[in-house]
């Protein structure tokens, strides 16, 4: 069964998205919605669908089977709860939200609705993360003890961006945390510290461009996050998994083979890879390769909205730890 | 304009160029011919054109613009003579054929249609190849004076391929001979040594299975390629180039980008990739870029059929060097 | 002037330095003090310099310069006040005491005393540590932002060790916490989190076997500590320090040149090396040299008895923030 | 038993030679000649040992255990036999000589002499190189197929030193070649190509600065040497050995532990060590010890007089197949 896609917005993600469904054997692009109508239509030259500025055109249509949400966050749970209603499957961006409040008020109703709604925790789906992940739980480094990683985005969002982004820890954290609960689904208790180092954006509007984020599992496995909102070298993901028998580590991802050796310094080699599209296009197929699975109701690994629920209250306890100089307590089963 | 490309061969190699040619946004798959017709019907369905059992058919349809040959190598010769013949350019994959006296007794055609004739020599455009000439070129290490290049397969091919391959050098080397020429283009000099040390069928038809090529160029700089016909750890291909300055190197391929430390070995990292097909996939797309470029009559760097020919010169001398035991003088101006 | 060195304490860290002395051009062992006198008898024999079981009588004996406190910590402190006392210039090793009221007690003799006391933070005069500093110091990577620190030992000691360590911050955290006083000189807050995951040693007593401590300056930098009492692939020993401009960072030692390709895992390498006397041998060496300068006269880097009392300062934070699961503040003029 | 030592010849290995005698627990420097006597002298005060201008008395002196032949090559010869004429077991720096002629002539000598002659061929006993070795021996990645050793001085020579020194094979590849033998002690076939590219003095005396040999085993296996007489990344010095199941490899020496990330070059370390006296430091005093060992009459692994004609002779058809420009045979049992 070929799986018929609306696609809510056309952003820079959209168009990921986009692609990676007119690319797949199991999925076609059926409907595209964009309130700029036309970044829709140009995905659609390229991608096919039918295109409407209305996203509850598209929900109504009958021709889709599953819908995959891009569009800004305000507009999100709004989006879940209208596909859901129609029951209609849904592979949402993360985060599902800003404000917990609004996502717990929308929990009982997924919970109930029987409805799979999947969250874009990408980095779940990266051969690498996965393969770590894949092994850990196989028992080759032993039970997990220390967590690192190290998440550091080339350059800072426009100051706009950050004004509406809810603070790095909700915006650009958020994808650590989920990383962290892919290992350690049990969190018990956050520190985070955080700075306005660089960013004025940052600064104006009371956020951090640098943060360290410190999570303790029930088990009393200890991850860490190291974040930064620039980095000259590039796009700077690494992981480190730590046990009692050894270590599994990913490298970044290096952009060429050639190295330079010179008399001044040897073996250097050009920079990383510049973003999240390109260090991450594979994991965006296989994120979709993973919902198709879902909405057959077949076996699938993709993140369900109670993760996406739970990497925000982990955000939210990072806000409230930085900014009060408190470490603070979790239920993981709340 | 784009280009509608006539594909003869629908091997493995023929089915990599089917497919990238219909990814391609300059060019469209038009025909399709195989004489095991149903090969060719399986690459249709998947990426359209017609198809017929007789490359004639092809090449007198009308409707192909350029031809692609990755057709046994026996047919080449015939091939490329009766694509010129109409005016039509080729792309055609090594060697040009295993006898020079036959691609010499092509040569003077050649020359004298005006129609472009490339030669698929698909490391050429390896992006860290590339850039390790375009480095070299820039003068980022001063003037070559060592190439060191390291080349081994997975595994031996089958004894009944070895029978036909015309020689390690003629067959496998003939990649490497090309990559000196793209560095070092007036070879004088050329000392091989081979052995048959694993590969049964090699020590049957009087083949190699292992070989050292020493190679001069007029200016004096010396290049080495080492073959093996096996390789456990993966696809071996590294390269070297040492210049007064410093030196740039190419570096295997990667698999992943994890790595495990134990109490046994540290960083330890998964094998490189298994063959020619994964490690060039995107050499193999910008060799036809470049062609379609050459099609046009555009800049292009396509290599030729001088090219192809002056590579089948140097495993003829190396062939007659590991068999005779002497050093083979070659005169490129030839 | 050759310095002429008296030496209390011959355990596994008083024989490097009697050793390190012995072979210095500007130093040498001249007496030799332990309460185990065969300890001392023993070193005396490969490195020359009388012996005695009472460190006073090396204090009075006038044939030294210096004194090099390697005895078991709850001495350190006397050994101090009586070496100043003499006017005899100490380095000290590490810590100064567990206790920061004794510590406090003796603070005002030192500063009035005007004779060195140096600590024996060997590892700022590691050659890779000390260049970071440099390269760091002379802007190479901007204004210092983040510093990680990954330090991890091969095996947690014995249970009776432990019981009088003061527990991981005070007894192998404090090396970190020096480390980050060498990059980051004016720590405000510091926040923990610590875990007894192996060591049945560490739950006994309270303490932890593994632990993240997250610490700020005043300029707003992050340094994180990654501390585990174990380590299968050897001691484990990194850094990174992280600016608007790049990163430098420290790599583990390797053992070997060699690594291993096979089928199974490429580039494999042996252990690191297995603990600090070999990781950190030419740190002593240069920690000597510094001293020597220092009771010369000369311009040095030795750390000081301040930032002893700095480094314990910052380990009864971390223990009470890993305790009481709270953020604590400090006064780094205090 | 400490073994008395006679060193003849004070320069740079001279030196090294010296200080590893003195520091070793086995051995001392009993005797030290050289006919620039100042240069002995100097070496005296630093470790001891009576000093003169004439090898001779302290060949008489009776008070050598062993002779350290550290002077210049063209001495070695005479030196070797006036020691074993006296019984004195030899440790000869390498070449034993250039002319093979005089070597042979002294060969029957050395036979019945019943007096251990050993060669300083340092890299064996280089713990990489010599790891390698072991690993191949005990079967690591089966028979050896391949092995390729590339090896480069950071500048070259003087013009005065080249016009003496036998040659590039004779005076630099010749540990290249011991190295070769080392794995595969049955060379059968030697094939060179060797240029004059920038250096002033090779060209004026008919030398080569740059070289590639490649020399096949009676096993059929096949080693390729790469040689420069300069190298801007430093000292250049690499092997890699290749078989069925896999390839050990031995990495150039880093300097130091940092490496630095910026926006331009990722990864980028600070170049290899200067020279051979850094690089091979720990095989001087490991081939020291393995000397006292056969002085001692106990199993030992120092090369042997034997070795050293062995090498010489693949100088000499390496010297021989690139001025000639044909391969040359050899016999190894001869």
């Amino acid at each position: 069964m070929t799986i018929r896609f609306g696609l809510i917005g056309t952003g820079r993600i959209g168009q990921v998205h986009a692609a990676n469904i007119a690319r797949s054997d199991d999925a076609t692009l059926s409907w595209i919605a964009d309130p700029f109508v036309d970044g829709a239509r140009r995905v659609s030259e390229r991608f096919g669908g039918a295109v409407t500025s209305d996203p509850g055109e598209l929900l109504a249509s009958g021709e889709v089977d599953a819908v995959l949400v891009a569009s800004p966050t305000p507009t999100h749970i709004d989006l879940i709860a209208r596909s859901i209603e129609r029951g209609l499957p849904v592979l949402c961006e993360k985060p599902i939200d800003l404000d917990i409040a609004r996502v717990d008020a929308l929990r009982e109703t997924v919970r109930s609705a029987g409805v799979p709604v999947a969250l874009g925790f990408n980095r779940r789906f990266d051969p690498a993360f996965a393969s770590v992940r894949a092994r850990v739980t196989a028992g080759e480094i032993g039970s997990l003890e220390q967590l690192t990683i190290v998440s550091r985005d080339p350059a800072p969002p426009p100051a706009a961006y950050i004004a509406e982004s809810g603070g790095i820890f909700r915006d650009m954290t958020i994808h650590d945390f989920d990383m962290v609960r892919f290992f350690l689904p049990e969190i018990v208790e956050v520190s985070a510290a955080g700075s306005a180092l660089f960013d004025e954006g940052a600064r104006e509007h009371g956020d951090f461009d640098s943060a360290v984020v410190t999570l303790r599992d029930r088990s009393g496995a200890i991850a860490t996050i190291i974040n930064s909102r620039h980095s000259a070298v590039g796009y700077d993901q690494r992981l480190e998994a730590f046990g009692p028998t050894g270590s599994l580590s990913v490298a970044n991802a290096a952009t060429s083979l050639v190295s330079l050796s010179t008399a001044q310094t040897v073996e250097a080699k050009p920079p990383y890879q510049d973003f999240f599209l390109e260090r991450y296009a594979q994991a965006y197929i296989d994120e979709l390769h993973e919902f198709v699975r879902l909405v057959r109701g077949e076996e699938s690994t993709s993140p369900t909205f109670e993760d996406g629920r739970a990497a925000l209250v982990l955000a939210d306890a990072a806000q409230r730890s930085a900014t009060e100089h408190r470490v603070v307590s979790i239920d993981p089963a709340e």
